[in-house]
């Protein structure tokens, strides 16, 4: 059977949320997940340097086949945005250099992946990420649930493309 | 004599302008300058990813004692914005990984120290650039021009640090 494993990261630079999700037949297996986080008490490059790094321990270690990241769209905080747009750089970096495969997909594609319905709502999205996944706790930050949207929407898609 | 061999940064994600200026006492020498380009043909990671392998390159090469960047402010187009940011946050882990400190200076900064004027215009900085640099033309590319303001804030902020 086709195992396919993800790497589902929502990103952020004070909280990255990170899922490692297998993917066989078309059964979903949750490895692990968490985040990484950053102290708003060190340098904006050392936060940065602190995700790479431990982005680069995560893969080392569950050695993923592919990582799916949100697209980032624009929000009202322009200072937010464009810090986690910094950090999604370090991100996408990092996938590069260790040999990985990186997908990127909007938030109305993994909804629709999810939930099957673009617009649905964040509860909407943590509902069905809890029943997909077999979880019977959602982890305590949101961030690390968005990731593993990222994931099941990247192991949908993936097999999309395997039946054409 | 204090010798200190800055490398400036404009960050784009097309195009990165990079410059090398030794600042020795209080003389300025230009030791080579460019940009790293990146082809919109190629996949958003790619081209992050090129523009890390390049700066790595020329950190290796060059052997920076510092790196000074000009920090971010929001424009009018979103998504340019965003893509910017991205790369500017692969620019500020590189630095970190090749262990050179990284500074970062606001537009304004950059103005008032190679103009001695916060609003300056975009050609009053580029004429003070030419003269400050002893170069008889500027670089082809505004953002190579731009990240010799930048190394030239960065000198002049180390001088009068130097003198607390």
């Amino acid at each position: 059977m086709r195992k396919i494993r993800i790497l589902g990261i929502d990103p952020g630079f004070a909280i990255t949320g990170y899922s490692i999700i297998d993917y066989i037949g078309n059964r979903f297996n949750l490895i692990t997940s968490g985040a990484v986080t950053t102290n708003a008490g060190e340098s904006f490059p050392d936060r940065l340097f602190k995700l790479n790094n431990e982005l680069e321990n995560i893969i080392n270690e569950y050695k993923p086949d592919a990582i799916s990241v949100e697209e980032l769209f624009f929000n009202n905080n322009a200072k937010t945005a464009i810090n986690v747009a910094q950090a999604r750089g370090v991100i996408l970096v990092v996938g590069r250099r260790k040999g990985v495969d990186t997908y990127e997909y909007t938030p109305l594609q993994i909804k629709q992946a999810v939930v099957g319905y673009g617009r649905a709502d964040k509860i909407q999205v943590q509902k069905m990420v809890k029943t997909i996944l077999k979880v019977e706790k959602l982890p305590k930050l949101d961030d690390t649930t968005d990731s593993m949207a990222a994931a099941i929407c990247h192991a949908h898609s993936a097999k999309f493309a395997e039946k054409l």
